[in-house]
């Protein structure tokens, strides 16, 4: 959709006036709000900052009338493309609407505006005793109107589930200019179907959330958290099911497979990591359990028991949260360390069934020794949610082919294996092409159908999840 | 629709040989499917009991091209008439379905068919160490397949969610025939719209779910009950959103208020229940607390003493589950004693925010005196879901208007405080009239728009939700 100067200029001036001046087409504003994780860039036609429903319902009757695309946005740190204005139009920035209107410590209920930062609104939570668990890698700058779109998980899904698992209600504005109110402040609700549950996870495809009403939990006393050591995967992969059999259900299960350890082999705190053992290991977990403080202990204490028992090479308990950030370290180091291997990487973040994470791993190798890329694999072991960083130089043509049929093998396997695409990055441009893999026609239909009656014109975040 | 006698033959001929000789059409069996827990009756035209997804396919592709309706089926319990054939029709009756599939103790995942009892498919992993927390009351009769369609809750639900937090993914069928299969088989998974949760609490209404794929927990190792005894409402409800703050999240704390009591006074153990006590409090609490055994022990005695700070008259920790079973005996027994206050009753299930109980609690006591009817309140407090049993004479016209005005202005109330008409039970057709007090136009709107894509020509459960 090309716009003239003109009507650009007209459009600009509307969104202006709604906005009072919170609107751009200057080229060097809008380039801030073209690319996103993904690393492309594809250049809106105007920038809006709506601070309100009200400006948001306007803003889309316009567009809707005018047959001009929008393009929902947040702090712009989706890893598939999601935000981006890949055929041009409006980019809506929610980050004015940022304000956390209520946190009801009675009702262990939140309502928050969409531009709120994920990190942030856990702080705040936290300083009054609550929790509200899904934490994407990201969240010390991404929005909960982001992780609302994507349906975000992160390391704590394991026990307490996806931001899915968290939405009770919304306030929603249909690409009409409609404004919707889906789900309850309250546990239970099921009075009509689930627009609620609809809406969170369609990559802002249905609907411009405004307002979201979270459920929060009690803060857990205390944290401990735990690093083991195996000689290999499928050992540390047995361990896994184990242990949450074994009735320990522990908030996190990070996992680093033999590269992920090289990339940040110098980031381990060699007082707690036996160096010797590090050259030897090829997998390591990072587990989290919580609860009271007598719990946390008794748990990391079986869990130890219970991976030595499985052939573990090291289990290192954190003494004190110091300790603990120490443990973590080598993990948090991951992303920015593996750009050592290789420019670029594609990051991808599959879902297997957790017991069949060592086969999984086993195609990765293979994989790898058929294209000759560097595969670092790493993530959420407790759910099977490997996220799976093929390394590569963009500007080298035969290593920017070997990364795509990579790509397209380890989708293959991940089918096969009985997981899905994306356990938590969504579909936006990136995956579109793969989804037709995983969804057959009958439920495309479905899904289209829907789309069309949540926005008749297609004009919402278009070219996105659908082919 | 009435069909004549020769269509309503060939029709019954048809899906005799669709499933080899599982139809009827004979006056004395169809009045079997022809009630539900409403104790309303709506006779079918005929009975089908398919026993695979194809049978079911062809069942409603036939239904499809003659524009026949069908009316999906489980034991019918349901509380709101979801499975009551109300313009005739086709009864899909899903009993003959009703295997489990897999129990995957590796990865804590189970697969279904719909007409597995709740309580059988309960024993069933619970024989395999894992737990499946959903739990309506009628759980040793009702089965998964209207626990799906209804989005089934329960005494756990105040830590452990509801249905749709256990359904990963669905195999269901559409009107027209078509077979689709939604979600994932793994914990994360968001390629596409959430078809799975749009079905779960559909009420039949969008498709025929044939086959479900559950997500399972390991079976926590110990159970502690106690009962609670308040003076005051206040002080009961106070406590249970204390409790949650304070980091112990109960798995139940079901609620008694004094109506209640008074309908079992004779089923409390004198032995464990001080005689004079029961007669001064107003409230009751049962909660239940799980985990490891020491876990739940301290729990329940961070309980007992929170409690008695808080102006508790009695607390009694259960010392085994002999014990614990004769604290829930007067909570079980109250759905039949009731009867003894009058032979018909009004069952509403609806939830307000949890610091909202004790002006809900009051608001039902003023409906009491204006309509000089008995109401009886129960119910599970953890998650605000109150079971109001509006209790009437059915046969005296003056009593059954009293009975309707109690219920219009209970439902007014519920909503005033934020709350909800139905949290478990579904709209169905008793609460049709209501929904639109809660859900608005738009909303509606868009729900129907969803029905049309599903199911275009509206033969799948019609009458049920929307007026």
């Amino acid at each position: 959709m090309a716009l003239t100067q003109d009507f650009k200029k007209s459009l600009y001036q509307s969104l202006y006036k709604i906005t009072d001046g919170n609107a751009t087409i200057a080229p060097e504003e809008l380039c801030c709000y073209a690319y996103d994780a993904t690393n492309q860039m594809f250049m809106p036609d105007v920038v809006v900052f709506p601070n309100s429903t009200d400006q948001v319902s306007e803003i889309l009757a316009l567009a809707s009338n005018e047959g001009i695309f929008v393009i929902p946005r947040g702090s712009g740190s989706g890893m598939t493309g999601g935000s981006l204005a890949v055929n041009g139009g409006i980019v809506m920035a929610m980050g004015r609407m940022n304000q956390i209107l209520e946190i009801d410590c009675d009702n262990l209920v939140a309502r928050v505006e969409p531009g709120v930062i994920t990190g942030e609104f856990h702080k705040a939570v936290e300083s009054k005793g609550l929790f509200y668990p899904p934490d994407p890698a990201s969240s010390s700058f991404c929005t909960l109107g982001g992780n609302l779109a994507e349906c975000a998980g992160g390391p704590k899904a394991v026990k307490y589930g996806v931001t899915r698992d968290y939405v009770l209600g919304l306030q929603a504005v249909l690409a009409s200019g409609t404004v919707i109110r889906t789900g309850v402040r309250t546990a239970k609700g099921v009075a009509g179907y689930d627009l609620t549950r609809l809406i969170v996870g369609s990559e802002g495809t249905l609907a411009v959330v405004t307002e979201a009403t979270l459920k929060l939990l009690p803060l857990p006393e205390s944290v401990k958290t735990m690093a083991v050591l195996f000689y290999t995967i499928d050992e540390a992969a047995e361990a896994v099911s184990a242990i949450i059999k074994e009735s320990v259900v522990p908030r996190c299960v990070e996992f680093l497979d033999r590269s992920s350890i090289e990339c940040v082999k110098d980031k381990f705190n060699t007082t707690l990591f036996n160096v010797d053992l590090l050259e030897r290991i090829h997998a390591m977990l990072i587990i989290e359990v919580d609860g009271s403080n007598q719990v946390t202990q008794e748990d990391a204490q079986k869990i130890r028991d219970f991976c030595m028992s499985r052939g573990a090479a090291q289990v290192i308990i954190a003494a004190d949260s110091n300790q603990a950030k120490e443990l973590w370290a080598a993990r948090k180091a991951l992303s920015p360390a593996m750009f050592k291997i290789a420019p670029n990487k594609i990051n991808e973040d599959i879902v297997v069934p957790i017991s069949s994470i060592p086969e999984m791993v086993k195609r990765i190798e293979q994989i790898k020794k058929r294209t000759a890329l560097s595969i670092v694999s790493f993530g959420h072991a407790g759910d099977g949610n490997i996220h799976c960083n093929i390394m590569y130089n963009r500007q080298n043509e035969d290593e920017q082919r070997r990364a795509q049929s990579a790509m397209d093998e380890l989708f293959s396997h991940t089918l096969e294996l009985g997981g899905t695409i994306t356990g938590e990055h969504g579909v936006g441009i990136t995956k579109i092409k793969y989804l037709p893999k995983e969804i057959r026609q009958n439920e495309m239909d479905i899904m289209k159908g829907i789309k069309k009656v949540f926005d008749p014109k297609n004009i919402l975040n278009p070219g996105k999840i659908f082919i």
